[in-house]
């Protein structure tokens, strides 16, 4: 069954126009058909399509979906890949793996200073519906990493990345806690700067390493997406 | 500093005519610069250029580098999916990721029956040098799912990944054993057949699932191998 974006209004769910193309011209759906409708945080509906128009289609509510609205949130904050194809390949990964976040970041060694987040939201749209997620994850504008260091101030599961030998690290593993909202920071190609890494330990990042491996920085986010959801899947 | 694959033989490595074509076109090093050799099965030493020819570089011996080698061998056997663009990148992935052999398989559901080989171990390769690994992951031949079931017979840790709610599945984290040679079935877009996963069964594989998820081929492919990475990077 397929899964869609609506908002819910008189025990109805109402798909916008772009939602109603897609159910109607992409995948040939019409009037009856059954399908999936989620508000993208957190419920999701099994439905059938009662009317369809331009600008809008009505879905029934039917039977409610069960979802695991304890797993906690992972935010992904990442430089920008030389080569788009990796940004998107690293977006629409982790939003199958649940990150509920992602903050584009300009980094000290950035080689992309340019991005197109509207089409980066529709990478991790379509994979939020493909994977038949309730939440919607939210693409965040470009920014530069030293303004988004400030953000989420009070988190207390903030790591950073990096290859840097010279700077301690903690092993993953012991620093990873089950059922805790975190967010991880992943540098460009060349790595964040000395001094980047040790601002964000001033901040109270805590930095860590993969262990004795080098990995691109859409293989990084994506292994540490893997490992949190393994973690709060399988967790008690 | 970049990695090549050659052969140890009178305390020298000699790269051969595609690995020297690589050094000296596409990297454009040469004489005393320094590089990174490995056989492929688990040996690197720093070293230098010592001489070029058009059919072969010698490479001086130095330093050896120290390798993780009591890493346990993971791996993948996967249905080819039909964009081939997704099997390249869970190719590149799970390489990275440390995968020593991949078996591309046709199953019932498949959708793509043909593949080429020698373009995904170039991908494995450059995956294996990119990330200065000193095992080299072997690309097997494409098979039918039933023939390659009885493969690896003696393996304990055989498992086969699927969404097939009419078939108990153990969970992941109960069944993964740090340590431990293991290998993973995943199956096409449209999952393994059920007689498939019953077969599959009868010859000792594990029914698992990954949790109430909906994952592609290769995502499913990268979370696994991220995880064995990471319970195995981290053990002990």
């Amino acid at each position: 069954m397929n899964l869609f974006f609506a908002h819910f209004e008189n025990n109805q769910a109402i798909l916008d126009e772009k939602e109603t193309h897609h159910l109607q011209k992409v995948l040939r759906l019409g009037k009856n058909d059954k399908v999936l409708v989620t508000d993208g945080k957190g419920k999701m509906f099994e439905g059938h399509v009662l009317e369809i128009t331009k600008k809008q289609s009505l879905i029934s509510l039917g039977k409610e979906r069960e979802i695991q609205n304890n797993f906690p949130e992972l935010s992904v904050a990442f430089a920008p890949t030389k080569s788009n194809e990796r940004s998107e390949i690293l977006i629409e990964k982790i939003v199958e793996l649940g990150v509920r976040n992602i903050f584009p970041i300009t980094s000290f060694h950035s080689e992309r200073r340019k991005i197109n987040v509207e089409r980066w939201q529709k990478i991790a749209d379509a994979a939020t519906k493909q994977s038949l997620k309730a939440h919607r994850c939210q693409l965040h504008d470009l920014q530069d990493f030293k303004n988004f260091l400030s953000l989420k101030k009070n988190l207390e599961n903030k790591f950073i990345a990096h290859c840097n030998s010279a700077i301690p690290t903690s092993l993953l593993k012991n620093v990873l806690s089950p059922g805790e909202d975190s967010l991880i920071l992943i540098g460009p190609e060349g790595d964040f700067s000395q001094d980047e890494i040790h601002t964000a330990i001033d901040l109270g990042y805590k930095s860590i390493s993969f262990g004795n491996q080098r990995f691109r920085t859409e293989t990084a986010g994506i292994y540490f997406a893997s490992v949190y959801n393994f973690l709060n899947t399988f967790r008690a």
